[in-house]
C-alpha cells in the first residue's frame, strides 16, 4: 500500500511519464505559512543538475499544490501537490517494453501487475517519484527547525574514496552547514576533486557506481519511537527502503558492531552541565527503539544506477528468448549525491511522525 | 504501538520480569494443526543453553494457548499465546533501579514512561519479548512449509573470525539442514572451534561481543512486497529492528554496493529451464521492492549484549550523579546464535503477510 | 485521518471552493479497463440537476485521472482522480467568514484548525467531496458487476411520505433497475408527484427537509466481514458516517427491533433447491457481523440541509456577540436524492474491500 | 481484524467457552494507578444478576492483569487483562454442532472458517466478549473523570415503554447519577414496574424482546474527530457495530430527522455566559462529523437475544436437511440493560483514542 505514517500521514501516486507524480499529507498543523523557498531548495538538491554524475534531463520540479492550502497557509486539511511531468513525450519506449532491464524492477512489476504497469521510466518505481518526498520532507524540515531539530548529511563512500565520520567526532556548525549546498557534500574537502575525477572515468565508460551516505540529526528529543514494531529504526528504516537504490542501513556504529566487545562499545553515561550525556555514541542516538538525545547518526548504502550505457545481457519476455540491451542516452553515473536530500526528508518526515 | 502487519496482525505483550510474555496473531488460516513440535523446536533454539555463550538461566519455554485454538486446530480467531515468567523473583532489583545500565534502554525509557516502566530486566525492552515472535514465526514457517518456502541462517561473522557467504553460491541442501541444529550454524565447519574457544575467552574476561548473521529463504513467489511504503525491504526492516540489539540490515551485497560498478553488479537475465533467472542475485532476490523469485539474501548485525560483568561509569539518574556500576551473574557473551531463530521468525512472518 | 480501508486504500482531499477535490485509490487491480460512462453515469446521478429540489448551480463532475491508468487500463498503482472546481470564483465569502452557520460544519472546524480552515462552502467539510466517493464506487461497482453483485436503493421516507420497503418484500428485477434512472426512486410510484409537489412548497418556503433512504446488495458472498471490530456493519457504518449529513444507520429491521420479540424476528432457517437461505430478513442479511448471503438491507437517514433562505439567529464569532444570518442564493431543498448514490458507492467500495 | 484504534489500540481475543476472554490495551499512559472499584463495578453492571432479564448463570468475571502493570501502576507498556471461563465445562455441544441457531452467527461463521471456528457459545462471536471492552472502557472512563467527562445512559424503550429522553431536555444531575445504579435504568421511574412485569412475562413464554437505549457524554472538549473517515460517527459506530446484537445507531434527533424540516431543527446559536452554545441540540453534539461542546447524545437498538426457548425451525448443516431447534436452559430475556455499560465503554474508548 501507498501510505505511511500515524500522526503525518503520506499517500502517494503518479508515475515517471504519467501526467505527474504526486503526495497527500495528512495530519499536518493547520496554519502553517509554507517556507516555499525552503521547499524550492530541497527539490533542487534532488533536481538532476549540469554535474558530471547526473541525468541531463532538465527536470524542473515546480510544485502545485492543490489541496490543503487557503491564503497561503496550511488548512488542517489533508495537503496534495503534484509534480507534472514535462520532458515525456518523445521517446519511443515500447521497442524496450519487454527487455527484462537488469537490476530494474522490470520483471517482478511485470509479473505482479500483469504486464499493464506503465513502464516507461520504471513507472511508479522511479526514482522520480522521491520527488513527492523530498516535498514532504521540506514540509517536515519547517516544522522541526522551530524545535531546532537540525538534519545533515554527507557522502562517506564512493568506491575507494572514504570521507571522515560524524560518528563520534565533534564536527562543527561551520562545516555541518556547508554540506547542504555542495554537489558532493564531504567533510574532507580534498576528496571533492578525487571523487568528480573518478565519476568522470565512470561516465566515459558508460558506467554507473553506488555509493554510501551517512545522515545525523541533532537536537531530537528524548524518547521518540516505540519499544517494538514502531522502533525509531523500523519506522525510518521503512521510509528508507521505499526509496529506489537503497540496499542496506545502519545506526551507530553499524556493522562494525559484528566484532566489537561490549566494553569497548557500550556508551557510557556522565554527565554534562547537569545533563546526562554518553562520552560516546555508538548506538546512534538511539536505545531501545527510543532516541536517547544524542545525535542520530544513521548510514545508507546506495547501488549503482542499474541503467548503463555498455552492453548488457538479458532477457525479452514476451519470446522467452535471451538478448542483449544497450540503452542510449543521459543516466545517472552515481545517484548517491541527489538520494541524500531524500534520506534527509524522510529522516524529517519519521521525526514528525514520532512527535 | 505493539501491533505489526496486514494480514497477519501481531499484538505483543508482556514483560521479562511480570507475569509472562505474550502474543496474539490475528488472521491466521482456520484449521492449521499446530506443528508442536516445531514450535517448540524454534523455541528451544531461541533459549538460552548450557552453551558457553548465552546466559545459564534455565528459562523454559513452555507456550499456553488460551484463545484461537480449538480442538487442536486454529479457528480462525485470533491466536493468543504467553510465556510464563518462572525464574524471576529472587532478585532484588531495586538497588540498580536508578542506575542506567551503558547501552540499555534504561535512560530513554525511564523518561519516555516518567519512572513508571518495569525496570527489572528490562521489562517491555528485555530481548525475552523475542519468544514471542519466535513462537509467531514458528507457525508461519509451518504454512510455508506447504508451499515449499525455506529459511535457512548462518553466522557470517563473528569479531574476526569470517564464514563464507550464501550470497552467489552453490549452497548443497545438506549443508543447509545442517545449519538448523547447530548452537554455532557456519557453513565453514573448521570455524567452529575457533570461535568457541574466543567466546570462553570473552566470557572469562567478562566481556561480550556482537556479530553478524546471514539469512536466506528460498522458493518465494515472485512479486511479494509493494513498490514504496510496503516494500519487502520496508516491512522485513521494520520487524527487525524492533529486535533488541539489532543495529543494522542489507540485502543483498548490501554495503558492498557502496564501491562497486553497474557493470560490476548489475545482475543480468538468463533462461534456465524455461524459466527466467539472474546469473548473479547481487540485489538479494529483491528489486523495486518485490521478490524477484532469486533467494532472499539479506544480513543483520547485532551488537555485543550491554550486559558485561566488568566495572562500567555510569550515572544514578535519582541523584543526578555520576557512578559505576558493576553487574553479577549470568550474562550472554554472544546473543548472536539465539537471534538467529527471530530472524528467521520475523522472515517467516514478513512472507506470510505478504503472501 | 483521510485513509480508510485496507485491500481498497482511499485517500481524499481537497475542498469545495479551492482547486479541486480529489481522491487515490490504493488496492485496485491492474488491467481494469475502466468503464467511464458508468462512472459518469453514477457522477450525473450525484450531480445538482434542474430538478426541483437540488441546488441550480451548474456543477459538471468531469474527472480527469493522474496516476494509475496507462492505455485505458489500471496499472495497478494508486489511481488518483481529481475534480476541479469550475463554479467557485465570483462569490465573496469573507463577509460570512466569521458568522456560524447553523447545523453546518463551521464552528468546530474553525475551533480545530484555528482559523485556518478553508470556510468557503463548507471547504474540506463539504458536501462537494462526495463526488470522489462516488467515482470511487462506480470503479468499485465495475468490479463486483463481474461477480453478479448488485446495489439498489430507493427513498424510504421524505417527511410524510413513506414508501414500500424492500426487507422481506419480493421485489422484481424490473421495478429495481428503473430505481437507477430516477430522481425520485420510489417503488410506490404514486408518491412520485406528491413528493415532487412537497419538495416545491418547502422550495417556496426557503425551507429544507432531510429523508430516508433504503439500500440492499443482491448476491453477495456468505462470510465478508470479521466477528470484531471489522464487522460488516462497523466497516459500512465508518464509511456511511463520513457522508456529511448522516445522521443514523439500521440494519435489517433496525430500531423496530425495539419492540419485537424474538420469537416473531429471529430469522428461521430453510433449504430452497439445496441452498440454505432464511425465511425472513429481519438481520438485513448480517449476522454476528458477516455477510450471510441474504440480500444486505439498510437505511440511512439524512437531515435537511442547514442551508436555508430563512433568517436564523446565530453568533458572530469574531466579535463574539450574536446576530442573524440570510443565507442568499440557492439551495438544496432536500439533499436525500443526490446521497443515495454515494451510500451506493460507499456500499461498493466496503465489499470490494472485505472481499 | 480484530484490533481497533490508533491512540488506544485494543486486541480483542478469546472465545466464550476456550480458556478465557482478553484484550490488549495499548497506548495508556504510564502511571495510571488502575481504580479496581471502578473496574469492578463496571464489570458487574455487565455481569449477569439474579434479575429476572438475564441467564441465571453466575459468571464472576474476574480480571487478571497479565501485562502493562508495575507496582499496581500502568507502565507504558501494552496492558493485558484475561477473563478466565469457569462455568463452561459440563454441557455436551457437540449435538448440536451442526444445528444452525437462527439469528446467530453459526451459520456465516462456519462457512467463513470452514467449520474449524470454536462454536461452542458462539465461540469469539459471543456477547461475552464484551468483558473485555468493558475492562477497557473502565479504564478510559477514569481517565476522563479527571477531565470531568462523565457518560450517562438509559432504557429508552423496550417494547411498548417508552422512556423520557435526554435530548433538549434538562436532566438534574441526581436523576442521571441515580441511572448508574439501576439494572432499568430509566428517567421515567414509573416504568420500572411495568416493565419488569413485561419481562416476567417474555421470560414465562421461553421467548426475549429487544430495546433502545439512549447514551450521553458531558462535557467533550471541541473538535474532537476528523472531517472525514475519522468523523466521531464514524468511530463510534464502528465500536458499536462491533458488540453482538446491535442493529442501527442514530445521533441527536436520527431518524426522525427523516420527516424535518431545517428551519425547525437547525441548530441555532447563541450565547452564554460568554461561551457559544446551541439553543437545541438536534445534532446530538457533532457536527461535520466533530464535537461541538454540547452534550453528545446517540441511540443504540439491540435486537432480541435469538437463543429463545420455543421450537424454531431450521437447518442441520451437515445433512443439509430441515429440522428443528429447541434450546434449552437459561437464557437472556433482554439484553439491552447489559449492553448498557458496553456501549458507555466504548462510548469512553472513542473519547480517549481521540484526544
Amino acid at each position: 500500500m501507498n501510505t505511511w505514517g500515524n500522526k503525518i500521514r503520506l499517500s502517494i501516486f503518479g508515475e515517471s511519464h504519467g501526467t505527474c507524480v504526486g503526495i497527500t499529507i495528512d495530519g499536518l498543523p493547520a496554519g502553517i505559512n509554507l517556507d516555499c523557498d525552503l521547499i524550492n531548495f530541497e527539490l533542487k538538491r534532488r533536481a538532476p543538475s549540469a554535474n558530471i554524475s547526473s541525468t541531463q534531463r532538465s527536470e524542473k520540479d515546480d510544485f502545485e499544490i492543490i489541496s490543503g492550502l487557503f491564503e497561503e497557509k496550511t488548512t488542517g486539511a489533508p495537503l496534495t501537490a503534484i509534480f507534472r511531468n514535462n520532458d515525456t513525450k518523445s521517446k519511443d519506449y515500447s521497442k524496450i517494453k519487454n527487455i527484462l532491464r537488469p537490476s530494474h524492477a522490470d520483471y517482478p512489476a511485470k509479473i505482479k501487475f500483469k504486464s499493464f504497469n506503465d513502464y516507461r521510466g520504471g513507472g511508479h518505481f522511479s526514482g522520480r517519484m522521491t520527488v513527492a518526498l523530498v516535498f514532504a520532507g521540506a514540509i517536515c524540515k519547517q516544522i522541526l527547525k522551530e524545535k531546532n531539530i537540525e538534519i545533515y548529511s554527507h557522502i562517506k563512500k564512493i568506491s575507494k574514496y572514504e570521507d571522515e565520520k560524524f560518528l563520534n567526532n565533534d564536527i562543527d556548525k561551520e562545516r555541518l552547514t556547508k554540506l547542504k549546498n555542495k554537489y558532493l557534500p564531504l567533510l574532507d574537502k580534498s576528496l571533492e576533486e578525487q571523487i568528480e575525477n573518478y565519476l568522470k572515468d565512470v561516465k566515459i565508460k558508460g558506467d554507473s557506481v553506488g555509493g554510501l551516505l551517512e545522515c545525523m540529526a541533532l537536537n531530537l528529543p528524548l524518547g521518540l519511537g516505540e519499544p517494538f514494531f514502531e522502533s525509531f529504526e523500523s519506522k525510518l528504516a521503512s521510509l528508507v527502503f521505499s526509496i529506489p537504490a537503497v540496499k542496506g542501513i545502519e545506526f551507530g556504529l553499524g556493522f562494525d558492531f559484528a566484532s566489537a566487545c561490549g566494553s569497548s562499545v557500550n556508551d557510557e553515561y556522565y554527565i554534562n552541565e547537569g545533563i546526562i550525556k554518553t562520552k560516546t555514541n555508538n548506538n546512534g542516538g538511539i536505545l531501545g527503539g527510543l532516541t536517547n538525545a544524542m545525535p542520530l547518526v544513521f548510514s545508507v548504502v546506495v547501488k549503482a544506477t542499474p541503467s548503463i550505457l555498455l552492453k548488457q545481457r538479458t532477457v525479452d519476455i514476451a519470446e522467452l528468448k535471451e538478448t542483449s540491451l544497450e540503452i542510449k542516452g543521459r543516466h545517472d553515473v552515481c545517484i548517491l549525491p541527489r538520494i541524500i536530500p531524500v534520506i534527509e526528508a524522510v529522516t524529517a518526515i519519521t521525526i514528525c511522525d514520532l512527535m
